[in-house]
């Protein structure tokens, strides 16, 4: 019961490794670059800087098989009530606001991303507020 | 440039055709169940009736070669302007309070998905605020 998951872009942030990401978005955190692949780019037709958009991208090195972890407070929950990366699909979701929007290029920026340099991109659609 | 991705439950809706479902969440819409396979189950531990979460679903019949579609307004708009199930990876991502909750049964309990009845569930994360 799998099904298959198409890198569409890449995500640039500062973050080499995982100790440096912060551990959810920052509003006011520093400039990240998202890059859709070139068949991708034409998708981002309609979006504009000030749009709240949802992203999607996956986090490669994460551990798939763990149900239960012990939180950042300390306390063991079940890895469905935790935004940990560690989950059986390692998909981090931010919903952001777009900084500015080069559609040519296929490039958005963004600010505040809490994921390592170069982590692949899965989707982009309008946040729902 | 691809990877795999898990189906970890379903989703049980009212909607047996794609013109059933409604467009987007609805807060006072129809009951829908969550149930995880017997595996992940024992990842809800820690969630409880009342909280938001984050629901990420897969939407099967979805065509993933469309980067230009004519959106609900009759307007042609890029696919990452739209929320539409027709996408590269085709992910469905709906906030929505946990009405009752049987960790025993990995059964959540939430109102008005927009998704076909059997879907496949593949993450559930605490939502953002």
């Amino acid at each position: 019961m799998t099904t298959k998951l198409t890198y569409i872009g890449k995500i640039t942030t500062p973050y080499t490794f995982v100790e440096e990401c912060p551990n959810n978005v920052e509003d006011q955190g520093p400039t990240c670059r998202i890059t859709l692949f070139e068949k991708f780019k034409q998708g981002l037709s309609g979006l504009a800087a000030g749009d709240n958009i949802l992203v999607l991208y996956w986090l490669m090195d994460a551990q798939r098989d763990q149900m239960v972890q012990v939180g950042r407070q300390g306390q063991s929950k079940g890895t469905f009530a935790l935004r940990s990366p560690h989950r059986p699909n390692p998909i981090g979701a931010a919903e952001l606001s777009i900084e500015a929007i080069d559609i040519d290029n296929g490039v958005i920026t963004v600010r505040g991303l809490d994921c390592l340099n170069n982590t692949p991109l899965i989707d982009i659609k309008p946040a729902m507020q």
